[in-house]
C-alpha cells in the first residue's frame, strides 16, 4: 500500500465511525449510506428533510499561521467555521468532507494533533466524516465541506427581513478578535492559568457553534432572517439587509461588547483595544444574527438559549446602516470586517458565499 | 461594497445561471432551490434519488504549473476531474461547490480565462454552480465539491466484483500523461497545428468524463463494480481489487494504449516513452474501470459508449494482481501510478478518497 493510500487510512481512522461502510446514524435523521472508501460518499435524504451545503477555506498565513495556533486548534476551527454557515440557516450538521493539503513534513506529530481537534469539533457538532482529498503542497489549506439538514421549507435565509423586525445577536461579541490580540502580543500562553484569558481564547481558538439555538429558532419559524456572524457586524450586517432589501439602525449602548480582562489590558496597553470596535469589527465570532417580527417575541422568550440573547436594533424601510453613538447621534456604520483582498499576508482574514 | 464581495459577485455571474435564487433546473432531476447568496445553498432532494458527494484538489505546484497550464484548462480540469468520480458511480453531476484561493495579481486576466474554461465544463456536465468560498493566498489552490444523483440504490460502488467477472475500461489509455509530457517537454506548444497532437493534448487539458455512459450502465445494473482511472490502471485496479476482496489478472496485449503521434515520438526521443506504460501508469484518464458479470455480456453490447469499451482481463479469486506480458507470462502488476506524497515538489498528481 503506498503513502497516500496509508495517510487516508490514517485521517478516516481517526475521524470517521466505521470503515468503509458508514454506520448508519440512529433515528429519522439516518442519511449517509455510505462514507469513505469508494470514489464519492452515498446518502439517501429522506425527502421530509431539505439539504443545505456549504464549503470554507482555512489556509496557512491566511486563516491562521502556524507558529501561532496550535495544530489542534487549526482542525476544530476548520470543522467548526464551516458548521457555523449551517447553525445560521437553521440546520443541523450530518456530514462533511476534508479536503487537506499539506507540507510531507507535517504528516507526523502536526497532523495527529489537527486531527485530534477535528475529531473533537466532529462529535461536538455531530457530524461524520465521509469523504475528502489528501495532497501535498508547500503551505497547508484546508477546504472542509459541510452537509446538513433542516425540516423541509424551514431553513433561514438572510433575505426575510422586514422594516420594523427587531435585530437580535446572541453571545458576546469581539471575543475572538482579542483572543487573537492576545496570541498576536504574547499575552497569553496557551494553555493559560488565567481564567478570563482563557475564556477569551477559547472562542478563538475553539469556536462555541450555535447549532441548538439556530435549530429551535429555525423549526417555529420565529427569525424572519438569520445569518451566522463571520467577518464582524460592521460587514455582516449590511450583507444581511442587502439580502432582504432593507436598511438598520442599532444601537452602540446595546451591543454585548466582549470585556477585556484586567491582565488583558495590561499587557495590550500599547495595542489600544477597544471593546465596542471588537465587537462590531472583529471576525470570527461565529455568534448568530437574527431579525425577529414583534409578533414573534412572546415565543422567542421560551428559545433555550433566550438569555444569551441581545436585541441591538431594528430593520428600517430606508436601506442605510446606522449606529446610535452614546449621545443617541445616528452615524452610518462602516464596514471595517476582515476582507482577505483587503488585507496584507499575514494577517488574518476569511469569509464565504 | 468591499473587494471580496465584488470577487465573489463576479464568480457568481460568470459561472450561475440565476442571480442568487438559482433557477430550478426542469424535469425530476429539480433539486436547487436556492443556489449562491446565503450561508449555504439549498436543496430539496426528490427521495427517490441518492445523492452522491465528493470533493477534489488542484493545486499550483502539485496538480498544475502556471507556466505550463493554460488558466482556462486550470478551470475546465478542476472540476471535470472532480466530476469524474461522480460518473465512476452512475450518478449525474447536478451541482458544485468551488473553494478558490489565488494571489491578488491573479484576479483580473488569469481569473477570468479560469472562470470561462470551469463555465464551458459546467455547461458540457450540467452542473450548476451553489456556492463556494473565495480567499487570498500565495498559490493557486481550488477544492471543488461536486454533488450528484443516481437513481436510489443504483450507485456503482468499487466493493461488488466477483471471480470471473470480465475487467473493462473505458477509451484509451495514457492519453492524458502523453498530453503532459508533451507539455513538459515543449513538443507541443498550445494551439497545436498538428490534429494528432492536438488530440493527445486534448484529455490532459479538458479531460472528458464519461457521464453518460456511466450512468447508462448504473441504470441497467451492468457492471458488478466501477471506478474511475485517476492515478492510473496499475494503481486504481489494485484499488478495485481491495475492496472487492479479489485479485485480476490482465493481458497487456489487450489494454488500449495511446498511440504516440509521428511528431511526438521525435520529439520525445530523450524521453523514451512506452504505450504500454503510459497505459498502466499515466495519471488522469478519466476512463471507467468496470467489471461485468459475465451473464450480463449480452445487455452490455447495448451501450451507447460499447464501441469504447475493451476488455482487458478477468477477476480472480487469489488476491493477486498479474500482468500477462506479450509472451504470455503472468507478472505481478507494480502500482506505479501517481502519488501526491511520493513525487517530489513540481511533479504533477493527484487522488481522493
Amino acid at each position: 500500500m503506498e503513502a497516500e493510500d496509508q495517510l487516508i487510512d490514517r485521517i478516516a481512522r481517526s475521524l470517521s465511525s466505521g470503515n468503509g461502510r458508514a454506520k448508519e446514524r440512529g433515528g429519522a435523521g439516518s442519511l449517509v449510506k455510505f462514507g469513505i472508501g469508494d470514489d464519492t460518499a452515498l446518502l439517501s435524504p429522506s425527502g421530509e428533510s431539505d439539504c443545505i451545503l456549504t464549503c470554507d477555506a482555512f489556509i496557512e498565513g491566511v486563516h491562521f499561521l502556524r507558529d501561532l495556533h496550535p495544530a489542534d486548534s487549526v482542525g476544530y476551527k476548520a470543522l467548526a467555521r464551516a458548521a457555523s454557515d449551517i447553525a445560521a440557516m437553521g440546520g443541523i450538521p450530518r456530514a462533511f468532507l476534508l479536503t487537506l493539503a499539506l507540507p510531507q513534513a507535517l504528516t507526523g506529530r502536526w497532523l495527529c494533533h489537527f486531527l485530534s481537534g477535528m475529531k473533537r469539533a466532529a462529535r461536538n457538532l455531530g457530524a461524520q466524516l465521509i469523504g475528502g482529498d489528501t495532497t501535498q503542497s508547500r503551505q497547508v489549506f484546508i477546504s472542509i465541506t459541510v452537509l446538513g439538514q433542516t425540516q423541509r421549507g424551514r431553513a433561514l435565509l438572510r433575505s426575510g427581513a422586514r422594516p420594523g423586525d427587531l435585530i437580535y445577536v446572541s453571545g458576546r461579541l469581539g471575543h475572538a478578535q482579542l483572543g487573537l490580540e492576545l496570541l498576536r502580543h504574547g499575552v497569553a500562553k496557551r494553555p493559560s492559568r488565567d481564567r478570563a484569558l482563557r475564556a477569551a481564547l477559547r472562542q478563538h481558538l475553539y469556536p462555541a457553534i450555535r447549532v441548538e439555538l439556530g435549530a429551535w429558532l429555525a423549526q417555529r419559524r420565529i427569525p424572519s432572517a438569520m445569518m451566522d456572524l463571520s467577518d464582524g457586524l460592521s460587514t455582516d450586517l449590511p450583507r444581511l439587509c442587502r439580502a432582504s432589501g432593507v436598511g438598520a439602525r442599532i444601537d452602540s449602548q446595546r451591543i454585548p461588547c466582549v470585556e477585556i480582562p484586567p491582565r488583558a489590558a495590561s499587557g495590550l496597553r500599547r495595542v489600544q483595544l477597544n471593546p465596542l470596535q471588537l465587537a462590531l469589527d472583529g471576525g470570527e465570532d461565529y455568534e448568530l444574527l437574527l431579525t425577529v417580527p414583534r409578533r414573534n417575541m412572546a415565543i422567542l422568550r421560551r428559545a433555550p438559549g433566550f438569555s444569551q440573547l441581545t436585541a441591538v436594533g431594528e430593520i428600517t424601510r430606508e436601506r442605510k446602516i446606522l449606529l446610535l453613538d452614546r449621545n443617541g447621534r445616528a452615524q452610518p456604520l462602516q464596514p471595517r470586517g476582515w476582507d482577505p483582498f483587503r488585507t496584507v499576508q499575514g494577517e488574518i482574514a476569511g469569509s464565504r458565499y
